[in-house]
């Protein structure tokens, strides 16, 4: 039987588990796959740290230039984070005609195009299932089970640790320190949650599945990203009035010229949605094709496990590539879809939450600014209030361009009857 | 470019979507794949018969041996329906190295065996994305995405009219037979809907994925399979009071000996489990991997588009293994599992609801016939009757083997208190 070498660059986390279930699961990988796969090298920052897995020492390095020289690796898993050295690692093996296995996000969101431009070039492929969504096979779905259909939208929950604490503030009425500082007590925040929280993480999902799906490779330029930190504990409680649940969704989605619109933005979500339902750490996202119709994928979007699952999935089908000198799957540009929607032209509904003074007169003022912008409301809600000075004043905005209803709120924010910064939030549409 | 030919056999419902989005969506399909797919035969049984779609008369053929002949064909779809035809069809396409795309679950649950024993002998692939959850990308997941997990179990809605008819008659109150009788003037049940309410469309479906995840191809006679046909509104009733929705649940998993279980039955979910609020004609799909954790799919199991995308899903990846003289896919045999729990060892928790007379004692004589099969009752629920003759009398069974619950029951049903026949009902577990 053939054995297919495999170089591993990094031992973290998915590293670790990669390698452990790779042994631990070796006989069944071998039985469906025909072929036998074996860890060959694997880089590392140092040798002598101690780690939850033990690989004989012989196969450690702390040069990871060694996986592209050695000639009995076929395959080069890139697991170690960052960008400039994966990036240099990536290309060394490609032109070394070594297919590349990667859960990198803010790699491939960031060199995506360079990346595929070369693979195409060299002809050899590179996998990234696990740079989205864990153990979901929604890069697989995606490029090849829903190859017949444009893809018409894709709504999806990509981000775990945010979504656990939106999921604490709806149920257990936290606010946002306090349920940020449980999500990190539990392991389902890093100690530095920044591109958790300030929706990057997911934004560089919605960045792979968006040029997956479209075609051509989505500049991180182009697309519009807002966190979480600023979700407040009386937003949800209103949200949760109206029947609705704050999620933070990325929205991808062609409109009827070709152009696409990507963002990733705390969104209101109809209680009766089944993203509304998508609670704690798990990831969702919902897939409308023009044939297939709207699909929905539902798991654990990070850890250890599922992510190691993804990562041998992908390993599996390069040893195949290898084994049958067949065709590289990869990233398919094509000329399709062309450019995003400038973020100015995103059509939504709205939620806006102001802070007033408690007087006649104010939602005049309100309305005629939004009347001035061809702007819709659909209900207010000035919900009863005991402080004396202000009180919230919560508006639901018919569908507008984003960008007038930003400068809508803009001249609102100048009133003197507006008492502190609005909140506008997305409603999912 | 290289250009594929494609023959099609059957024209019906899923055919037609074939052909029409071939068409429409030739474009998209060509620049993901690189080739192009052109229809060149369409094998019908009566050309002359009027359609939704026009082919152009010179494909049109009544001979299916036509497929195989034509040098210009070089993937056959198999979309006739029945067993015998389509296996012999099946079978040349193989032997003339042609690859298969088949949506027929019927076929594969008969014939798998031998079709995979054959592709394997000419190294020739059969692709069956389409027989199993419509344009849910199961096969794929399974096959592909989680190649690297022990599948430890896969519990799944796989019959949308089933699904329908339980769903109106738990939130509308029909009964069983006004509930068909909806379901068909809504196009949601065939004229004839024999194999959907007696579970045997889902059951072909249970086959395929649980040959699929254990490596030997089930046989029909070797799992165990119960309808809907048999559920009264009575039963949903009382399941609904226990936190509890009857659905038709495919349960398919191995035990830690190797040996498998798999069975199509009316199965009572509690209501917090996600497969509760999977309603209408939606089909679900929940996996386990010993790996990836639990992950969820979700969407329309069957009508001409969804099942279209499948088909054409296939087609792409058969037309790839052409042009890159690839390995053949399909189904990979292998030891590791190898046989089905007799259904007689089958542990379920049950709800078992009898009819009996309204006196002292009666419970005793139930409980001691239960007590002397070694089961266990978790609860007991008498609802209230206003008949005076006989009463319904509810029991929540604990984990019990099939085989010793049935003759527990059989011997219930024997007893002069005991006034109609039993109703059995499994537990999700």
């Amino acid at each position: 039987m053939q054995k297919i070498g495999i170089g591993l660059a990094g031992l973290g986390t998915v590293g670790a588990g990669v390698y452990r279930h790779l042994l631990q699961n070796r006989l069944l990988l071998t039985e469906r796959i025909g072929l036998e796969l074996e860890v060959r090298r694997i880089a590392v920052r140092n040798v002598a740290q101690v780690r939850s897995v033990q690989p004989p020492q012989g196969i450690l390095t702390e040069h990871w230039e060694a996986l592209i020289v050695d000639p009995t690796v076929g395959i080069v898993v890139e697991l170690i984070g960052g960008i400039d050295l994966p990036y240099e690692l990536c290309r060394r093996a490609l032109k070394a005609r070594k297919p590349v296995v990667t859960g990198n996000k803010a790699l491939l969101a960031e060199k995506g195009a360079e990346i595929f431009e070369l693979a195409a070039e060299v002809g050899v492929p590179v996998f990234f299932e696990a740079a989205v969504a864990g153990g979901i096979p929604i890069i697989k779905s995606i490029r090849e089970g829903f190859i017949g259909n444009h893809l018409q939208s894709i709504h999806a929950i990509l981000n775990g640790t945010s979504n656990y604490i939106l999921t604490r503030m709806t149920d257990a009425g936290m606010d946002f320190p306090e349920a940020l500082r449980e999500a990190q007590a539990g392991g389902y925040a890093e100690a530095d949650p920044t591109l958790d929280i300030n929706g990057w993480d997911a934004a560089h999902k919605a960045i792979i599945l968006a040029s997956l799906a479209y075609g051509f490779w989505v500049d991180t330029a182009h697309i519009y990203v807002e966190g979480v930190e600023k979700i407040s504990a009386a937003d949800i409680r209103f949200a949760e009035n109206l029947g609705y649940r704050i999620k933070l969704v990325a929205t991808i989605r062609a409109d009827s010229n070709a152009s696409i619109e990507v963002r990733v933005n705390p969104t209101l979500v109809p209680k009766g949605h089944v993203l509304a339902s998508v609670n704690g750490v798990f990831n969702a996202l919902m897939v409308r094709g023009d044939i297939v119709g709207d699909t929905l994928f539902y798991g654990r979007g990070a850890g250890q496990d599922p992510t190691a699952s993804a990562v041998i999935s992908d390993l599996a089908q390069a040893a195949i590539w290898i084994d049958s000198g067949g065709k590289a799957f990869g990233f398919t540009p094509h000329g399709l879809y062309g450019k995003c929607l400038p973020t100015e032209d995103l059509v939504s509904g709205f939620y806006l939450r102001l802070t007033v003074d408690d007087r006649p007169g104010v939602l005049a003022q309100i309305a005629s600014i939004l009347g001035s912008h061809d702007i819709g409301i659909s209900s207010v809600i000035q919900p009863e209030s005991h402080e004396e000075a202000a009180v919230p004043l919560v508006l639901m905005i018919h569908n507008a361009p984003f960008g007038r209803m930003k400068e809508a709120v803009e001249q609102m924010s100048e009133l003197e009857c507006v008492k502190s910064a609005p909140v506008l939030l997305w409603i999912l549409s």
